[in-house]
């Protein structure tokens, strides 16, 4: 039996993209359900009655959510293709640490950028730009997070760089004055997309 | 060369708990040290750089930070005794599902039960008591988390159970009155830890 794989997604959302991201990787067709988030499907509660969010991947009936998970779940069940994550669990580690960190961090720094305002908006503003500096010396050299591989770091941070002209506006600064060697990596991440499809 | 495991941690903290259990669980020797966490010591700094939060897992001078992540990372270089994951993906997916449930919901609340007032403190305690809860409906009837088997999710939970006094005393209720399943399941995982040492 051929797999059957959903995904129950939003288009804008940067925690959709790397589920997606990661199943384009492993070539794995998919069916993608846009959700209306506003008006929640039946399918979306009863697939993820807890947190009642996307995405959700559903594989053969099953629901697996959260972002992070998704993209190790993918990787444990399709992992004949190009790995997202290192073998070595001390490699494994360090990347799941850096997923964790942008999970816990970047999102909830720039959502003070387009949500807030006044000393709350420049907080995160500022915060924002300390978290993607952290990120940058993380990067340091390398091509991709984690060396001359795109993968699971990559993908965990990517999706928010197609946000970052929105947080541009909104918080009338320039991200890549600041972080010139992230930019470069987000870029080297979007031309790669347009050479791989 | 015999690995040398070094454990930077503080003695009340439920997510180094996460960490000493796992690594009793294994059977592995490690060298605890306590940490001072208002006069931190270079080692934490150095070790755990980005956040400065212990635990911090110190695997041959190779530090592993977050303590799901060192939970993961115990049971991928010590996998010969008890898994504390399942090894199938969607089995594993839905216990670390369980896990960022835990470490999402959890402590969030908790934290106002001890640490806000009035209705900031109300409406903690209503949210501690839901999230327990939506984890004694995921548990059921089953022993432990897993089923039959001590893992992942019970190791993430159980170290809240030695707040509970404390969460009880600030908020003037009573867990077991709300949650006497999840109770029994604490009471459990403590007479279990007692056979076994």
């Amino acid at each position: 039996m051929a797999d059957e794989v959903i995904l129950l997604d939003f288009w804008p959302s940067m925690f959709g993209m790397r589920t997606r991201i990661a199943l384009e990787e492993k070539n794995v067709i998919f069916d993608y359900r846009e959700q209306d988030l506003w008006n929640k499907n039946p399918i979306l509660l009863e697939m993820n009655p807890v947190h009642k969010k996307i995405p959700v991947l559903i594989h053969n009936g099953k629901p697996v959510c959260e972002s992070l998970i998704q993209m190790e779940y993918i990787d444990e069940v399709w992992p004949s293709k190009t790995p997202l994550l290192p073998s070595d669990p001390y490699q494994r580690a360090h990347a799941k640490f850096w997923g964790d960190f942008i999970d816990k961090k970047v999102y909830a720094s720039a959502r003070l950028i387009w949500g807030a305002k006044g000393e709350e908006h420049e907080a995160g503003k500022k915060e924002f730009i300390e978290i993607l500096k952290t990120l940058e010396s993380e990067l340091g050299d390398k091509t991709y997070f984690g060396g001359e591989t795109f993968g699971y770091v990559d993908i965990a941070l990517i999706g928010f760089y197609s946000w970052f002209e929105a947080y541009e506006k909104f918080g009338n600064f320039s991200i890549e004055a600041e972080c010139l060697k992230l930019i470069a990596w987000a870029k080297r991440c979007v031309k790669r997309e347009r050479e791989c499809f």
